[in-house]
């Protein structure tokens, strides 16, 4: 980090980061004042324009532009805006960008690694200030080839490399949230229904079930079930669990999808819920949680939280502090009817 | 628009535009040619880069700025992200822009128009060459207060002025195509059950609902149902109207969410669909329509289209050329099993 801010600083005498520091603000309190925004107090207003006149920061952005070499824009680089976590990570991260100061250059790799290295040579070409880089998948991913000391934070996604700022999710935690609600609720026959075994989410969340029931002298009941992230796969899956093992008393689904088609079953198979199975799912998709007869408890991860958290620290990196390098978000139970 | 592009051209004066017509290429492909991108043929950059230095105009962002007063970027003015509606639009739009070439710009006014004025004045100083303007209501909105001649397309949401290029759905003709199909497939005690009334989607599909069958020397089912957008509504309200109209034998949905509530009770009633009773949605919400029991066919408003449609407009615009004031984008049936 050390050696890429000091490459940095030889390409960009003045920058957004110096004058914040000088004027002892923050970046975003910068922009407002030299952008005469009426959220700033005339006395910081006044303070900042002095500062950066000091050092001869030019608030037009085209001037800035050339005599920083950066653009006060960040890139968010996405691997996976299909994803329904692509856009709540852009609005946490926009929010924390703070209202219109920063621009967001949206760039969308669609999982192509020849269009990323594209996509990343146009982003340092308009001298972004940093970027987000977004992926969906939980295995972490080999960093940026090289961003010429351009501030990098990998959400929802880590880096390979232990020296990147990483903001990831804490998918084992969820799983044990789930678990340990069920067990505190008396259920002792617990099943766990996921999503496809090459996928890392449906594999670490069985793997946390399997050891946080281990621990508790319990195992998996009827056996973990591998199959998609679907309602049709809820559905096959419950019915030929009730079959191999009627008395269960809870399950555990990998996303609400699944627990939906699982509610649907057992109501249709005369299963009680909660009363006589309880149901938890994994990702809190409002819509389909809320729909659910009953509605349905699920783990959230807090997809939101995690992109403030990215952008904030980009925020710290491009002001020239050090950032934590790897924060993991603790995830909720949003509690509801089936469990 | 003759007098805007004057305007421009007195801030800048050689565009991007200008080189694309003098080449006799598109602006995608003089990016592509001064970018060194491999995509385009040598033949093809050579000659780009002839008229490109014969103008004085140069390749490099910063000094391109400022020698043309551009900026090689759109922004996305979007008033409604949590909407489904606008990822698929961005993607059309970032696909027809092309790979890298124009940069996006994402602004999210999140429906607030105090913030919309600040994200346009914030999109103005970064020099944008274009802005699209998204929506999700289909009530036309006003236009933008001054672009100060940057050309901006109103997509989804048409702009009230008609001199503006908006390119919008067809609601109405969505509508018409669903019952249409349930009419050739001999349904004639149809229903419509929809959001609420509040809501123009709502109101210009029930009205174009009732007009269709009016012609047709049918009416409505059991009265237009407006409610909720959720299947909570859509079960309430086949609820009601199996006690007040038994015998109908097509319920058309005002959206999948309402239709999944339809389908499901309509099941759990003993109605077979389609056989007894023929269910069509609209939105064409693929993970909703397939999980449907059965999967649900569904009108498709093709907002994909919409925003490639926009976007291909935009680049229009910033070539110097006129694009369509008004392009309505014909829907799609999408058929599954349902109806």
């Amino acid at each position: 980090m050390a050696e890429q801010r000091d490459e940095r600083a030889s390409v960009s005498p003045v920058r957004i980061g110096d004058v914040a520091r000088a004027a002892g603000v923050s970046v975003g309190t910068v922009s407002k004042a030299l952008n005469d925004r009426p959220d700033v107090s005339a006395a910081t207003r006044e303070r900042v324009r002095a500062v950066a006149e000091r050092l001869s920061f030019r608030p037009n952005p085209q001037a800035r532009s050339l005599s920083t070499g950066r653009s006060f824009a960040v890139g968010l680089l996405t691997t996976d805006i299909y994803g329904r976590f692509s856009l709540p990570l852009l609005l946490g991260a926009e929010d924390e960008l703070g209202d219109g100061d920063l621009a967001v250059i949206f760039s969308d790799t669609r999982g192509d690694p020849q269009r990323e290295v594209r996509q990343l040579h146009t982003l340092m070409s308009r001298h972004v200030d940093g970027i987000i880089v977004n992926g969906r998948r939980i295995e972490r991913r080999p960093p940026l080839s090289d961003t010429g000391g351009i501030p990098v934070v990998y959400a929802l996604t880590g880096s390979s490399d232990p020296a990147d700022c990483s903001v990831v999710p804490d998918e084992a935690g969820g799983a044990e949230l789930a678990l340990s609600h069920l067990l505190a609720s008396g259920r002792r026959r617990i099943a766990h229904v996921t999503g496809p075994r090459r996928h890392s989410s449906a594999l670490v969340r069985a793997d946390a079930t399997r050891a946080y029931l281990r621990d508790h002298g319990l195992a998996v009941r009827g056996r973990v079930r591998f199959g998609a992230w679907t309602e049709m796969w809820g559905r096959a899956a419950i019915a030929q669990l009730l079959e191999a093992a009627p008395d269960v008393d809870a399950v555990f689904c990998g996303s609400d999808q699944i627990a939906r088609g699982v509610l649907d079953t057992l109501r249709e198979a005369g299963r009680r819920v909660p009363d006589d199975v309880s149901v938890v799912g994994f990702d809190n998709w409002t819509v389909m949680a809320e729909a659910s007869r009953p509605p349905l408890t699920s783990v959230d991860l807090d997809i939101d939280r995690i992109g403030r958290l990215a952008a904030r620290h980009l925020v710290s990196a491009i002001e020239g502090r050090e950032p934590p390098r790897h924060t993991v978000v603790p995830p909720r139970l949003v509690r509801r009817e089936s469990g």
